[in-house]
């Protein structure tokens, strides 16, 4: 499994503001651990954060480390989340994946992180 | 009619938290009841999962069933949330079907399910 | 003007849950009252039924029998909506129309029923 | 018919030079003679002009003129050729038709009149 | 400035119910009043009308009247909504330009009007 | 396999003119011979008539027969070009087939007929 | 008359080699000479240059000074051309107007200057 | 870092009214302060003014300042919002910056002013 | 790299006819040699087969091969053409490779291999 | 001006074949000469490499070199060709430039060489 560690943050210079900070990437492949071939997918990242900022190039590599990975696309949602929001403690965050069509059924799956919540 | 018996789940390794599935499936067809001639639509199904999650590879099988039935578009659209729903009891679900066009008109139909409502 | 009574449903059989029916209508065209030169627009028709649903055959009858009357677009879009409600009785109904562009103006006009509404 | 006495011309200010005019009319509807029920298409008209050019609002009623006709497609395209070429004696002109569906199957005509060509 | 007297009305037809009516108008110019240089933009007005509608072909030439003016976006737009909402005294009206770019910037200014409110 | 005997034509009433037709249909489908999975794809019938046109409503038939035949894409582009060939005599004609993704991969068949080629 | 004199050109620095320039300009409006109403277009200018270039500001001043004349859309592309030919000597240009929509009809004019052709 | 001095103000004419004004830049470049490369993206920014507006100009020069300045995303989107709320003291005021892909992610950043809010 | 012996064909059913089959990949990966970070493609496979064609699963397979390989586009692209020459021998064929950007800049190669050219 | 000392080639490894090779870098800018405002383009780089290619990291840096330099469209598209043919010596290139718009005009530029012609 990716390994959550690569994860840097730098300080979040204006924490006095609630600002949304969205990240985009299309280009998350992984493994269907049914099947063996190959998936792919787009990930968009959305938070608010705190005292720090997810760091571009090691977020990069993090979603990288799942290229030959076996896990499905519900998992990988979730455990983006889990390890993004341990990494960064944001004030909200969500997780979004969209994945190209595997025979004919194209999804996407959604989870959010409210802090306080359960 | 597709049998709902084909579908079958997973189980939601996620439970604890509210996050959203949405599978679409732009390849779906059946056969109109009065004239004969096939159907085409796209089903878009989207549900909040409790304890089980719907499996991909059997929700195209049950969805390929409908292929040389004869069902009307209001039907078709309450039975896949019905069968859907009765297969994995989820906290809570959509279908939407969007028809390709009839004499010049087009069609969409949205039915909703949300637990603990009649 | 285009005869309501061409208007036919059928019964709704999922008078149980409130569910939404679109249709939308890319061929009308009637004849401005003013200039005698034709308009073309497209209707959409979005409903929650009660007890009745309108039957698509008919209804592109008595939408195709705007062809040669002579209405201003307020007006139909108000008949439309006074018509269709009288036929299928819905919960909610709402008539969008849409219009090609006259010297240069474009327009779009809404209206919408809320059963108990006055 | 529409009747082709109505189509207008003007004179050519620039016959020395070969340059092309193109009009494209998304508005055109006429009856199919099969079933009685509407036909709607984009009619593209291209040519370059010999002495003398059509005049656009005769054009637009010409084209009117079809609204309660029953032709076929190939049929209206041809005709259009032909009365536009008798109109305005073009050095070269091509008529293309594009129709909205019909039982899921959309059709473009084209026909070409090269002066000098039999 | 415009002549707002141009501007006409007719008859509501449907006063008894809330429907929105929407004219949009990509074909707006005026000249900006520091350089001299002709402004271009779209113009979307939306409206519940109450007793009266505002006639289209007036409304046109209303717009075509700030053809040669210089006035600036912001004042535009307030202005329109201003003229438009004494010619009609509608429930609700909103005016939206958006502008084409200049020195790279392109603008959208939105104003509202709601009956009542100061 | 479908029966091209379904196939009508009705004559050519411009047999003077090389003209085209050309007819798009987007809701074809049949079944993979390998995985008894359904396909889907769009047909795209371009000709020039000689001395009959295919008429539509059989046209729509004999394509709508091909929903349960098993057949690759090579085979059915080139017996959908060799059936219609068949049945109209065109002077010239090609059969474009257009699929969708099945693995990632989509695939499109052209094949061309020209009379007097061998 | 827009003033063709306004026009102005520099040297081009690369006469050795034929290389193309194109300007679009979708800015451009004039007025009807029959209705007394505006018209909107975008003019495209595309020529090889020769020993001079346009320079663009001119261009532009150019192109406003349209703004009230009445002029026929193959008139005003004719013209363009004429005075624009005569402002550089290119080795090639052509002009190509496409117009807004009037009475649903929409047009394009393209003409086309060849050195050494009459 | 850009002269917030430069961003020049004139007066709101219509302070008794909220409306909205939407400023959109898509010529925004700066520099990665890690690897010195630069940066481009398109800035929206969107107000409700209360005395003052921001002059276009003056805005324009202002954002051109950054083009050689090495600054963070989150740090200039919150840096603009600072300078622009500073300067013309609006009731709301948003700024969103979207930046081109590097290493295959894209990033937008939000940030929002509400007047009274610390 | 990948292996070509994966690669299947089956025998071509129409060899008398010059047609043409088209497949596209866009879900190609491999990895930069330089960099060791990994590319991400659109591969397109067009040709006119001669006794054999590829077979899609073995296709997809031998693409998918390429998923850990370190190589440059233009290599890929030509090693591409000549595994798939030499597995089906086809009369003509072209392999066009489209990149997604990286330092903002995208690239596509294509290559071409026309039988009896050397 | 950018110096072209910095653009690297490396070795074409399929100098048999007569491939194709296009990079789009829609990041490129510079600065006005006349007015000192950033212009901000769209380069096209195609060619037909023989012995060498153009390395892709350095044709970036190349590139960046124009950020601050005073140049006109039509010279930058010249010197691109120019200093790109004489880096790696294709068997053929172009150069197109594609420009934002300014003062409402939007101008493209292509320029092309071919080897052996003057």
């Amino acid at each position: 499994m990716s390994d959550k560690s690569i994860l840097e943050t730098f300080p979040n210079a204006n924490p006095e503001r609630d600002y949304q900070i969205e990240h985009t990437f299309p280009e998350f492949t992984s493994v269907c651990p049914k099947t063996g071939q190959p998936d792919f997918g787009t990930v968009v990242i959305t938070y608010v954060p705190d005292q720090q900022c997810v760091e571009l190039k090691s977020l990069k590599f993090y979603l990288n480390g799942y290229r030959n990975e076996g896990i499905f696309y519900e998992a990988i949602t979730n455990k983006l989340l889990d390890d993004l929001v341990e990494a960064c403690e944001p004030r909200r965050m969500s997780v979004v994946t969209r994945w190209t069509p595997r025979g004919g059924l194209s999804s996407v799956v959604t989870a959010t992180y409210e802090r306080g919540e359960s």
